[in-house]
């Protein structure tokens, strides 16, 4: 998929993610989650929402800055990473808070650490700017691996 | 989530899994698809097209169907499932596809084989129709798995 304008392309790949994170959307954490046993260092509820969408915004540019480089043609293996993560990333929340899952949700979560690992490895070779834009997520999601971990460890 | 009127749900149900399903066009099977050794009872290359937009309308009608009973707070389990099985749907093309890596393209199409599996149990406990509606595609991507299982070790 080749585009004229690089703009209309950005909004494409914004469109992706943004579509991603709304599927989160459709669980919300309710009386199950508010009723789990929370270790002290729990984030208050209202930073997931500001944070994911910061998260999903820079992953956006950042798919988007290696596409310039030749859309899917040319970077058929970091932009192939990439949509593997996301699909990853939206199977998520239904493990966790659809099924309620904490440790089926866990596996999961390792397996979207190392293909976001793995993508921003094939960013880096690509666009510097873009491998940083992931580093943020990486560190969330190493953040929320262990908060997935600790759920499912005190709720036994 | 809730809809007045369950129409426009369906039409929601529809978009979701056509946005999956185009996430599996961007990347078309190019000159390593053409170039694979492939059996002799390798499907014809227009089959897939065809094939992919009546299972995902089908899954779509499904999932509605569900979601008619209630909503995601009464079908949070068949639901969930649901979603996590077109989150791993959306996963390998890019698997295969993008990154031409057949192996683990077929290790995650057992675990999509699975979770389609447990999404029609799911459903069947709520609507025999959404059930049912989920057999072609079970069936399809038994064929797939054995045809990627094919491939893979035909191109060693």
């Amino acid at each position: 998929m080749r585009f004229r304008r690089p703009g209309l392309a950005l909004g494409g790949w914004v469109l992706l993610s943004f579509a991603t994170a709304s599927l989160g959307g459709l669980f919300m954490p309710g009386e199950w989650y508010a009723a789990l046993r929370k270790p002290a260092w729990n984030p208050p509820g209202w930073i997931f929402g500001p944070v994911w969408t910061a998260l999903y915004t820079m992953m956006a540019v950042a798919a988007w800055l290696v596409w310039k480089r030749g859309g899917f043609a040319a970077q058929r293996r970091p932009l192939g990473l990439f949509l593997v993560q996301l699909g990853l990333n939206a199977a998520w929340t239904p493990l966790f808070f659809g099924l309620h899952w904490p440790g089926l949700a866990f596996a999961e979560i390792v397996l979207l650490w190392l293909a976001i690992a793995a993508t921003l490895f094939a960013f880096s070779r690509v666009s510097r700017p873009a491998a940083w834009l992931l580093a943020p997520y990486l560190a969330w999601v190493s953040f929320a691996a262990v908060l997935n971990f600790t759920l499912w460890r005190l709720n036994l």
